[in-house]
């Protein structure tokens, strides 16, 4: 057993600053003076596949080259676009697979809406292969038309078109915690909003309403994780719980399971099987700032905290090893819940970093993972 | 006056092999051999930012995290999402936009489908800079929903629901000139059909049926060689024409125009003032093999590749300097629509990088492009 864990579990449902600071000092520094950048990421190899997704029958793809009347065929849906690159540096570390949020795409990851280094590049530039997915139904993932089209062709009835979500920009303001009304900041607030506008640019349509049920972005997670050998998942917002939730679909492929601000820890409550399953596989959910404060616009945020609190006290009591990082408790204060796009952003990713330098590696680590 | 250009000239519309050779014949040879990849690629830069777009007043967002009656607010629309590299090595030349056609995204330029290397990283490691983008109002770039949930919403008649057009696998074998009929290749075909389910996972919905006229996707290509002080725009298939209608909106930033089969070239009817802009960039027209025979049941193509000899002959005859290079012509065989994913991609590209070599570096060439 490991030490880490073991004095971890003496601790128990305790989540107290000492322990916070503890957990995310890591081994090594990470250089986040990375303004410009100074030398050349070198990659090994890069490119995209998808992963899972079934061909099916549709006669909902009308119009197009062949004309009205041929709406019918095969096409492929709920695969999930994957895109990654490897530094050569990456032997030496379990790859992390960063998963975007609600109404967004991967390009949340990269470089951010005032032209910073995002955590994408900030990863790489730390020697970690990335995988940057789409989730099913979203962006280069594409979603199924059918539903769409069959309303449009009179198929269907007008009650069964499927909504199309996505967040205005009085909405994101206070989602993402940027104030407790639309137009004002929190003091001290981290995200660049000078740039508000090109965040409402990278903001695309949520088709997660013609989805199955469960999600086919959890067993597609799921099999990334198996295809790598090992991976650390990362989920944000919508899919905070994804790395979790993938995991209790096949744990098999997955090393480390980070949850940046989920919007709710409540909807995974799990059986006492699934406990020890998931407490099997080192945690970190991690909170920015203004919590309270935006509850009274947007209660939903306390709710989430709590029951998060309520889920790492349930892991760890079980013998798991999860930690709540709240980053004003251990001095770094003012993040949103967009915190990979915050003014601080490499200073909060150096800090999920010295979490899995010191939780999931190299404890974990089996080289060739990729 | 370029060497070249004067020896094009004097042949005019004369669209002979020996010209189409001595094009794509370049000072420098292009390695094809990138299976594996023998050496780490060196990136100095790397991100993704949006170009153009506005913003919006809408009120067809339903639902989310505020309810179902807050469905107004203002969202991004039109925007273009671009995916950069720039390889340590780009300097000396000029970057390169690499446009995907339709029901595609950028992800047609990355990986192929049965997992070899994309033109991306091809040109990448003939130390182009590369721009990737998505059309506007696909993948990435996200769409306008308005439309559709107004209709949901009961504010628009069912009439008003905009088209989702997708291609099915049965259409794309057609549309891609995979064959004469879906299941049944033509003769030395080069694409990969193995992995045509594959291709099917990388196809996602076209909701250009959203996108005010003309499309914001030409601007915003423009707007970005402009950004770039310089690029040479390649477009495919739907958009194959888009480098030569950015042009037209404003030639500045646009220093040669790649045309991948483009699905069309008599829509590109210029005055004799466009005829003057578009002659004095260099361009290229390229297509694959298998023309004719697609044409019994898809007569689109033969149709396509005669107006664009027009258009080439029009160019020319102005004192242009563009190109047709059917690749059977040059002894090139067997490739599809979709060449850039075929089992000779590399050696397809090679060819267009030639052409860059010789017709618009190093003449147009200043230092400090990017």
């Amino acid at each position: 057993m490991r030490a880490g864990a073991c004095a971890r579990k003496s601790i128990g449902a305790t989540l107290g600053i000492g322990m916070a600071l503890a957990a995310v000092t890591a081994a090594n520094a990470h250089d986040t003076n990375y303004a410009p950048p100074q030398r050349p990421l070198s990659i090994k190899s890069m490119g995209s596949f998808t992963v899972g997704g079934e061909i099916k029958a549709t006669d909902g793809t009308p119009g197009g080259l062949f004309g009205s009347n041929s709406n019918t065929g095969h096409i492929a849906v709920n695969q999930m676009y994957v895109q990654y690159q490897v530094p050569t540096g990456a032997d030496a570390h379990v790859p992390v697979v960063l998963i975007h949020g609600g109404t967004l795409s991967g390009s949340s990851y990269e470089t951010t809406p005032d032209g910073r280094m995002g955590w994408l590049e900030y990863f790489l530039r730390n020697d970690r292969a990335v995988y940057v997915p789409d989730q099913a139904s979203r962006g280069r993932s594409g979603f199924d038309v059918t539903g769409y089209n069959h309303v449009r062709l009179g198929l269907a009835p007008v009650s069964t078109l499927p909504e199309m979500f996505v967040f205005t920009e009085e909405q994101g303001w206070l989602t993402f915690r940027f104030g407790p009304k639309f137009g004002t900041t929190f003091k001290g607030l981290q995200y660049p909003i000078q740039a508000a506008d090109n965040l409402a640019r990278q903001t695309i349509p949520d088709i997660n309403a013609v989805l199955p049920t469960p999600n086919p972005t959890l067993t597609n997670l799921a099999q990334l994780g198996r295809q790598l050998k090992g991976a650390i998942l990362l989920g944000h917002s919508e899919s905070g719980l994804f790395p979790e939730q993938a995991a209790l679909t096949d744990p098999t492929g997955i090393k480390g399971m980070i949850s940046v601000e989920p919007g709710d820890c409540t909807s995974l409550i799990p059986t006492s099987k699934e406990v020890k399953a998931l407490a099997k596989i080192p945690t970190l959910i991690v909170y920015g700032d203004n919590i309270e404060a935006a509850g009274t616009v947007f209660p939903n945020w306390p709710q989430a905290f709590k029951g998060c609190q309520t889920y790492v006290a349930t892991i760890n009591k079980a013998g798991g090893h999860a930690l709540l990082l709240h980053l004003p408790d251990v001095g770094v204060k003012g993040n949103s819940h967009m915190m990979m796009q915050d003014k601080n952003n490499l200073q909060v990713a150096s800090l999920i970093l010295s979490w899995i330098d010191k939780n999931v590696e190299p404890s974990n680590h089996k080289p060739g993972w990729h």
